[in-house]
């Protein structure tokens, strides 16, 4: 990482030192929000053709940073391409989501996947729109990489979309436990081999997504998410790590004692929960409730600094989930420009 | 209540005496996992037909005691018979959920409602389906009677359906908490109308499910849904009262301030936390991960007896969420049967 990164505010508050004000930035802030994301989007059949274009990818990803001010990029694309890569391929569905045509039910399904750096070798796109962005941020603000953590990349993968209940990823845990080690190995392996090169593309934080955590007993969490976590983290000693596993409250002690910086949390844990239940060791990253921004701007203003003065220091401000897409403009700037004006 | 019920196994439990052993049931058993249910739901063209029927519902409801003997039957209907009772009409439609044609956009739309006994007056046939199933059981085992907690009920009354996020239903919370409070107490007038004439047609106990009590921040659980539930609660004094709040980990202490008698958790709650958070005053339903009942026998057996011994005592076995469709019957078998032989 370049000096002026590392002096970034973004990457000296996930490091953990004090600083002026706590940075932002949303989850899902290239996105439906914009206005000249919206423009952008037309311009592609679907989805999945935006994303493996890695100069709209770039443009996606910058565009929140020219017109919210936020304190970082998010690469535009999706935690999907893992599975992708490995030999699965999937629909994005319009208004519905994805789908994947065929899924992983046994062994067989498992052993034929590709894995490692085999896997991340189709990703070039990704990395070539990481190289795009750094080039065009021209040192702006830190770019950050990330991933879907393996249990949510297996949930999609025999599930085959998304679910209420994520009831066949949950039995595959239950009915064939070594199954599903193997295929959180395989995926792991893909996504470390990926992130390297993330990192070696100029992405200066990971994050990873774990989408379904809150799916899991705590038990199972702990079995069947929590080591691949450490191993990820492990592989990526150059940068910063953050996890957001949506829902796992119950798994705040283990995932405090991973390897990452940060730990994401959602709207329901309160910052004094997840201090209580991990020390003050992790940076926190969260968590206004997404649906605060559809107030007018005096309550999201109250309700930001509420939160600010709550998570009292070792705070990234973002949401506790990703911007929803109806989210009026003036709802999101409101809250970004509260925390960049914010004096401590 | 008769002194039959009162002195039944599960009666005895939820009023918090010590038993013989933990009574068990489980939500949704009546319902697609019993061949016999699904032969009955073959002669209805559609879902509300069927529960529209009180013979029909009445034999729904029993089938799990013949087939299962668990310790407790509940009344085959659902929750959005309040919805429907109010004025506002819903589709069930196959493999995919309900759906409202018409939802709540603003007071207007609220203002037109029926409410309370008038609109409780509409669900007779719920009324007679409990009659009907009362006298067949003939005391063999209570009735549970149940409702949608209010906030579960708006939901799906100003999303149309079910959501990933509930983002619409959400979003009246801040940007209208006036209409979503003049909502919620015509829901809640509506639903203390509608169990007392369920307590009046024989339902020996209530539970409230607040099915999407995990989407709300914590302090809008705390304005928004249990006010409400409280009011039901001390509506209804005559029998006891579960509520099944699922995700509400984090308002658990307030839940333990309510007049209800029992409190349900779902898979991702540990007993020894709730017990934390509220005390030792009420008995604790759930909580097996409704997936365990996809493994063996003998894994089910090992997970409900560390269940029993983990919760300890003041206890209602159940999962912790209702029973998956397609789960195997031996499973459920295996589940019920470990508790009716368990002795402590």
């Amino acid at each position: 990482m370049s000096e002026l990164m590392s002096q970034s505010l973004f990457i000296r508050a996930a490091n953990g030192e004090k600083t002026e004000r706590p940075p932002v930035w949303l989850m899902r802030q290239a996105g439906r929000i914009l206005p000249q994301y919206r423009a952008l989007r037309q311009k592609f059949p679907d989805f999945k053709a935006f994303v493996k274009t890695p100069a709209a990818a770039a443009e996606a990803t910058i565009q929140p940073v020219d017109e919210l001010k936020v304190d970082a990029a998010i690469i535009f694309s999706d935690i999907l391409v893992i599975p992708e890569a490995m030999g699965l391929d999937y629909e994005m569905i319009e208004a519905k989501g994805p789908r994947f045509p065929k899924t992983i039910q046994n062994q067989e399904d498992i052993n034929i996947l590709r894995s490692g750096t085999e896997a991340a070798a189709n990703l070039e796109y990704v990395y070539q729109a990481l190289r795009l962005t750094k080039q065009e941020l021209n040192g702006r603000v830190p770019l950050i990489g990330f991933a879907g953590a393996p249990w949510t990349i297996l949930a999609y993968m025999v599930e085959g979309g998304g679910s209420k209940t994520f009831s066949k990823a949950r039995k595959m845990l239950y009915a064939e436990p070594l199954q599903a080690h193997a295929l959180l190995q395989k995926i792991t392996d893909t996504t470390i081999a990926y992130l390297k090169q993330q990192v070696a593309a100029g992405a200066d934080l990971i994050q990873l997504f774990d989408s379904w955590a809150g799916e899991l007993a705590p038990a199972h969490y702990q079995t069947f998410a929590i080591p691949y976590l450490q191993q990820i983290c492990d592989a990526l000693p150059e940068v910063p790590k953050t996890i957001f596993a949506k829902g796992a409250w119950f798994s705040l002690e283990a995932l405090g004692q991973t390897s990452c910086q940060v730990i994401g949390l959602d709207w329901n844990t309160s910052p004094m929960f997840a201090r209580e239940k991990m020390g003050g060791s992790k940076v926190l990253q969260g968590n206004l409730d997404p649906c605060t921004l559809y107030a007018d701007a005096h309550t999201i203003r109250q309700e930001t600094l509420k939160m600010i003065q709550d998570f009292d220091g070792k705070h990234i401000v973002n949401l506790g989930h990703g911007v929803y897409p109806d989210t009026p403009l003036d709802g999101v700037k409101a809250f970004v420009d509260t925390v960049r004006s914010y004096e401590s």
